[in-house]
C-alpha cells in the first residue's frame, strides 16, 4: 500500500468529521475481540483484513461478508488469516476490521481528483463494480453550489434509479446532495488530499451510507500543483491595436521567417519599422540596426531572431518603451529544460519593463479589419466576425486557407504559442472587447491555469459566444499533445466539464466549430429548444426529425390555431405535423404564407429550420428573399438549409449577404444548433441579436 | 392480461420443451397446497399470484420472495391475497405459483419480436430492471448460426460481466450460446409467437436458468406479416440499357413533367419516341398518337400521364412488346386505398405482359455513362463510379446538384418510388452487374421485403461496396416516414442490424455516404484496421489520434526496424511514435522518404493517412505526386488529407485525377474509414482494388 494512502479507518474518521455517515466499525486483533466487536455492532457484519501490504483485500481472500453470529465471526477470522497467508505470503496482518453489514441499496460513487490545469475536480455517478463498464458519471471543477451538485446528480443516465423508476420509490436525493456538499468541502479544505473515492455510497429511500472510502494524500505535490501559477496582471486589450510595429529579424532572404513576416506587414495600414543590424534597406524600406535607433517608440515589437538573442532584444524593447512583444522565434520551453530557463528569463525581462508577450514559439497574429498580418503565413483571411485563437500554427494556416474557400470572415487570428505570459483567457478578454468580434473559437491543447481560465471564461462567455475544440480525447492523443507542446495535457473529460461550467460550447471538429460560430455570430443564442421545420422535401423531413432528435432539439406540436391557419393555406396532403412538409410541388408563395403563420405565432417556437432542395417549381433567390423577410419579422433563430450545389448558389449567396446562416449539409445545421443549446444556462441570458452585444 | 399472452407456466412449459432450464415450480390454490409445493421444491421459494387480470404482479403486491419456511409460505399466501384484493379490486385470483428461489447471478435478457419488414428478430443483452436504462443489447434478424449468436454475446458493452471482469470468474458462455440457439429455434418453429421476453435469464459460472418468460401469441397477424409478399421473378438487368425509349405523356407545356422529361431525353444517345394523342410535333420531333403507332418496339416506356390512365397505357405497352416501364406518375398507393387498388391493377397488367416496373410515383432513372436522364430533374450528374438508389426524389435532386459542386461522378441514379414491382434489391442486382458501377449508395425509408433484401444484399455486398442511409432513427422520424410513403417503416434498430448482417455499411448523412463510397470506389475494402498517420502538422497529429480512436482505427506501434529507418531520415525532433509527426518544416522530400520506409514495411499496416496543411515549405502538387507514387507502390489503403482551401487545390485535383481519395475535413476521413471497417466480415473478403471487381 503506498504510504500516502489513508487506511480504511482513517478514511472513515475523515468522513465522520464531515458528518458523512459510515457503517459502525471496530478493530480487532483476535477472534475473541472480533466477536466482542460484532456483538457491540449487531449482526450481520462484514470482516476485512487490515494490512499495509494488501491493496485489493477481496482478491487476497481478506473479506468475508454476511456473518450472522459469533460462530461465524470466529470462522471468518480463521478463514481470513489463512487465505491471506496463502495468497499474499509475507503480508503483515495488523488485525481485522469488523463492520456493520448494511442492507442493499443503490450503489453510487463520489470521487475527487486533482487536475494539473483545473485543480480539484469532483466526479459523481453509478458506483459498485459496474463503474468501469457503465462510465455513467458527471464531472465538475470545484467549487460548486448545492444547485450545481443537484444538477450533477440529475445529469447522469442512471438518474431514474435515484429519482424513482418503474414503480420503485424515489431515493433520498436531499441527503445525497448534502453528502456531496460535505465531500466537496472535505476535499477543498484538505490541501494534502489529491484524490479520493467513496465507492459505494449506498443510497436508501431514507438516508445513505459511505461503505468504502479511499483517500490519497500527498501534501507537497498537491500544493505545488494548485499554487503553480499566481494570477497575472490584467490585460489592457488596447495593446492589440498598434499604430507602429517594429519587426526585429526582418530579412531579405525569402527562406527566412523574417522575410515572410515583413512581406505580410507591408499591407498594414500603420507604420512598420524593419530592424536588422546587417541590412540597411529591405523591399524599398529603410532598415534600422536596432530598436534604439527607431524614430519613435514602437507599440508592438515582433521578434523573429534566434532564441538565445531574445532576452537582449527584449531589453532593447523595454528601453524603446514597447508595450507588446510577439515572439515568433522557437527554441524555448518546448525544447526542454534549457529552453524553459531561457523562456523564464525573457518573461522576467519583459515584466521588468511592463511588456506583455504573445508566444514565444507562435505564428503571430492577424487582424484582418486593420489589414494586419503579423505572421509568416502568406495567406490572409477576409475581415469578418469570428476570432480564432489557436494553440497550433498548422491549424491556423489550414483554417485561414479554408476560410477563404468557404467565404468565412475573420476578425482576429491569434497563435498562442507557449503562453509564457498572455494566455487563452487574456486573448478571450481581447475578443470580448473587440468591436469587430461577434464570436470566438478556441483550438486548445492545454490550458495552463485552469482556474483562471474558468473564472475569465465564465464572465466572458455570457457576453460573447465562445466555442472550443479540445484535442486529446484519445489516450494516444494525450501522448502526442505532450510530445508536441512539451507539457502534460489535462484529461479531456475535465476540460469538457470546465468548458461546460464556463458556458463555453465544445465542438468536435473545425467545421463544427465554425458552423456554430457562424450561426451565433448571425443569430445569437436561441431562447429555447422548441423548433419548427419547414420543408417541401419529404425525404429531408424524415432526416430532419432524426437529426433534431439526436441533437436535443424539440419539435413542437402545432397548436390548434396554427393547424387551422395552415390548413387554410396548404394543400390537403400537407403533413399536418412538424416537420411541416408542404409537399413537393410547393412554390415560394407557399413558403411565404407559412412564414406568415409562424411570424404570427412566434411565441410558440424558438428556432425555425427552412429546408429546401433544387426543384423546378422553386426559385432559390426568391425563396431566400422570403427567408430574409421571415427572419427580419421575428426575433427567433431562423436557420437556412438550402441543400444542393450550383442550383441553390444564388439563394445561399443572398442569405449570406443578409447574415442569415445557411447549411448545405442538413446534419450540420442540427449539430450546430444542438451545440449552441448545450451551452449551460444559455436560457438565463436574454436572447441577444448580435447587434445588441458590446 | 391480453388474451394472446401466454401465462407464466405456459411460458415455462414452452421453454422446457426446448430444454431451456426454468426454476422448479408448482401451482397452489390454498395455503396448504402452497406449503406442500414449497416442501417438494425446497426452500427458499418465491410465491407469485396467478390472475388473468394482473399484468404487473409486483405492483399489485402479488409477489413475495425469500420465503424460508412453512410459516413464511402461509404468511405470504395471506399477504398476497389481501394485497391483491386491496390494490386490484375485482381481479380474479386463480391461485399462486410457488417457485424455487434461485441464487443471485448475472441477469441477462433474450427477446424476440416480429418486424414488419424483416420478420423475426432476436435481441440479447443485459437484463434485470436496468434494461431500459442500459439499453445494452445486440440485435439480429433470424435465422442465425451458433457462431453469429456468440458474436451477439461478445458485442454487448457488458460482455466483460460474462467473460470475466475485475478478477471475477468467467460465466458459462457455452450454455448461454446453447440457450440462445434453443430460443431462436423455439421462435422460428412457432409461427404463432410474435414476441417474447426471457428476462431475467440468470447466468452462473456453471449453467443458467430462465426466471421469467413472457410470450405473446397471435397466429393470424404473424402469418400475415411473414407471408406478406412472395418472391418476385429474377430481374434481367439488361433491361436497364434501352436502345429505344417511348415517352407517354410527352408535352409541349413547360409546366408539365412530360415536357421536362422529353427535354432531358433529347441528349440520350439511343432513339426516343414522344407519345401524345393531342400533338404531332414536339421540339422538332415527330409525336406518335399511341404506343401502337411506333415504327418499332420500345425497350423502355416512360409513363407520365394521370394515374387513372396508366392501366390502359400499360396494356398498350404490353401490346408493343415493351420490357420495362418507368412510371413517373403519382396518385397510387401513397394516396390511400383507391390508389393502392389502381397500383395493384397496373402491376397485374404489367405481369401479364412480362413487363417490369420502376415506380410508380418516382422521379425516374439516370445513366450518365449513356447520357440518359429519364427524370424531370433538369440537372444531370457527371459520369463516375457511384450508383445512387433513393426512395426520395427530393434527395435525388439535391444529391445530383451537390455532386456537380463536389465533382463526384455517378454511374446511375434510380428513384425507387412505390416499389410496386422492382425493389431496392433488384436495383442492387443491376448495380453489381453494371460495369460502370464500383459502389452503391441506398437512401432507404422502407424496405418492403426485408428477408429478400437480406438474402440479395448478403450476396451482392461482398462483390460491391454498398452503403445505406436509413431515415427514421427518431420516433417522430418514423411517424413522418409513414405519412410520407403511406407505409409503416420498420424500426430503425432492426434495419441497422439487418444492414450489418448483410454487409451493407450504414452512413448517417449523405456526405458520410458519399465519403465512404468515394473511398471504396478508389481504394477497395481495407484488409485490416492497422493504421499509420503521416503528417508534419502537430496539431492535426493530436486530432488524428482522437478521430482514429473514436472510429475504431488502430494506430500501430512502429517496429524497431521501422523506428531505426525513420530515425535515419528524420530530424531528431520527430514524434518517434504514431502519428508520425515529421515536424513543421518538413518538405516533400521528407514525406517521400517516409513513404519509402512504409512501402518497404507494408506488411505492418493496412491504412495510411497522409495529413498535410498549407505551408510555405510544402508544394501541394509535388506532395500529391509523391502520394500517388506511394499508393501505386503498395496494395494498402492510402487516404489523402490535404487540408485547407485554395492553397491545396492543385494537389487535391491531382489526387482526384489519380483516383486517390482526399478529405478536406480531417474527421471525415476517419469517419469514412471507420464505417468501412465496421462492415461485418470485411476481413473475410480478400482486399480488392476496384479494377479486380466485376
Amino acid at each position: 500500500m503506498p504510504e500516502d494512502m489513508l487506511s480504511e479507518w482513517e478514511g472513515y474518521e475523515l468522513l465522520e468529521n464531515y458528518d458523512i455517515p459510515v457503517p459502525a466499525y471496530r478493530m480487532a486483533t483476535s477472534a475473541k475481540e472480533a466477536v466482542e466487536a460484532a456483538s457491540a455492532i449487531g449482526y450481520p457484519v462484514v470482516m476485512k483484513v487490515i494490512s499495509p501490504d494488501i491493496v485489493h483485500k477481496s482478491d487476497a481472500g481478506g473479506v468475508v461478508a454476511g456473518i450472522e453470529d459469533d460462530a461465524g465471526v470466529k470462522e471468518a477470522f480463521d478463514t481470513i488469516s489463512s487465505s491471506v497467508r496463502e495468497r499474499s505470503p509475507g503480508a503483515r496482518i495488523e488485525g481485522v476490521m469488523v463492520e456493520q453489514q448494511l442492507p442493499r441499496g443503490l450503489e453510487l460513487l463520489i470521487g475527487g481528483k486533482s487536475d494539473p490545469s483545473f485543480g480539484k475536480v469532483i466526479t459523481f455517478g453509478i458506483g459498485g463494480t459496474m463503474v468501469e463498464l457503465l462510465r455513467d458519471v458527471s464531472i465538475r471543477v470545484l467549487p460548486l453550489s448545492r444547485e450545481e451538485l443537484k444538477e450533477m446528480v440529475r445529469e447522469i443516465q442512471g438518474y431514474p434509479l435515484i429519482g424513482g423508476f418503474r414503480g420503485e420509490r424515489a431515493r433520498d436525493e436531499d441527503v445525497l446532495a448534502t453528502i456531496l456538499e460535505r465531500a466537496c468541502r472535505l476535499f477543498i479544505e484538505h490541501d494534502d488530499i489529491v484524490e479520493f473515492d467513496i465507492n459505494p455510497l449506498i443510497l436508501y429511500e431514507k438516508g445513505a451510507c459511505a461503505v468504502d472510502a479511499r483517500f490519497l494524500a500527498d501534501g507537497g505535490a498537491a500544493a505545488a500543483v494548485l499554487a503553480r501559477r499566481s494570477d497575472r496582471m490584467p490585460l489592457n486589450t488596447g495593446l492589440f491595436y498598434p499604430e507602429t510595429i517594429a519587426l526585429v529579424g526582418a530579412s531579405s532572404n525569402p527562406n527566412k521567417i523574417g522575410y515572410a513576416l515583413f512581406r505580410n506587414l507591408l499591407s498594414f495600414e500603420g507604420t512598420v519599422y524593419p530592424v536588422n543590424p546587417n541590412a540597411t534597406e529591405l523591399l524599398g524600406r529603410k532598415v534600422y540596426p536596432a530598436l534604439g535607433d527607431l524614430p519613435e517608440s514602437p507599440d508592438m515589437v515582433i521578434i523573429a531572431v534566434p532564441a538565445h538573442l531574445v532576452p537582449q532584444v527584449m531589453e532593447e524593447a523595454g528601453a524603446a518603451e514597447a508595450q507588446l512583444a510577439v515572439i515568433v522565434s522557437a527554441g524555448f520551453r518546448e525544447t526542454g529544460e534549457d529552453g524553459e530557463a531561457l523562456e523564464d528569463e525573457v518573461v522576467e525581462v519583459a515584466q521588468s519593463h511592463g511588456i506583455r508577450i504573445i508566444g514565444p514559439n507562435c505564428l503571430g497574429i492577424m487582424l484582418p479589419h486593420r489589414a494586419l498580418n503579423a505572421t509568416f503565413d502568406p495567406t490572409s483571411p477576409h475581415p469578418g466576425p469570428i476570432a480564432f485563437i489557436s494553440q497550433s500554427g498548422a491549424v491556423i494556416t489550414t483554417v485561414v486557407d479554408w476560410s477563404l474557400a468557404e467565404d468565412i470572415g475573420i476578425s482576429a487570428v491569434i497563435s498562442v504559442g507557449n503562453q509564457a505570459d498572455l494566455e487563452f483567457e487574456d486573448f478571450m478578454k481581447f475578443a470580448v472587447d473587440d468591436p469587430n468580434t461577434k464570436t470566438v473559437i478556441l483550438y486548445v491543447e492545454e490550458i495552463k491555469n485552469g482556474r483562471r481560465f474558468l473564472n475569465f471564461a465564465r464572465e466572458i462567455s455570457g457576453r460573447i459566444p465562445t466555442v472550443a475544440i479540445k484535442s486529446g480525447s484519445s489516450q494516444r492523443g494525450r501522448k502526442a499533445a505532450s510530445s508536441h507542446t512539451g507539457s502534460l495535457a489535462g484529461s479531456f473529460e475535465v476540460y469538457s466539464a470546465a468548458f461546460r461550467q464556463a458556458g463555453v460550447m465544445q465542438a468536435h471538429s473545425l467545421r463544427e466549430a465554425f458552423d456554430v460560430a457562424g450561426l451565433l455570430a448571425s443569430e445569437g443564442y436561441p431562447r429555447g429548444r422548441r423548433a419548427v421545420i419547414v420543408t417541401s422535401a419529404g425525404g429531408f423531413a424524415v432526416l430532419s426529425s432524426d437529426y433534431a432528435d439526436e441533437n436535443g432539439i424539440e419539435l413542437i406540436e402545432f397548436s390548434a390555431d396554427v393547424l387551422e391557419e395552415l390548413d387554410a393555406i396548404l394543400p390537403q396532403a400537407w403533413s399536418h405535423e412538424n416537420p411541416l412538409d408542404m409537399v413537393g410541388d410547393a412554390g415560394v408563395d407557399r413558403f411565404a404564407k407559412v412564414f406568415d403563420v409562424l411570424i404570427r405565432h412566434q411565441g410558440e417556437w424558438d428556432i425555425a429550420f427552412v429546408v429546401s432542395v433544387p426543384s423546378v417549381t422553386l426559385d432559390p433567390t426568391h425563396l431566400a428573399k422570403e427567408i430574409v423577410r421571415f427572419s427580419m419579422n421575428t426575433d427567433k433563430m431562423v436557420v437556412g438549409c438550402l441543400l444542393g450545389g450550383e442550383n441553390m448558389r444564388s439563394g445561399v449567396r443572398l442569405l449570406r449577404n443578409a447574415h442569415i446562416p445557411n447549411f448545405s449539409e442538413l446534419e450540420d445545421a442540427f449539430k450546430a444548433v444542438g451545440i449552441a443549446l448545450e451551452r449551460k444556462s444559455w436560457h438565463i441570458d436574454a436572447f441577444q441579436h448580435p447587434e445588441e452585444h458590446s
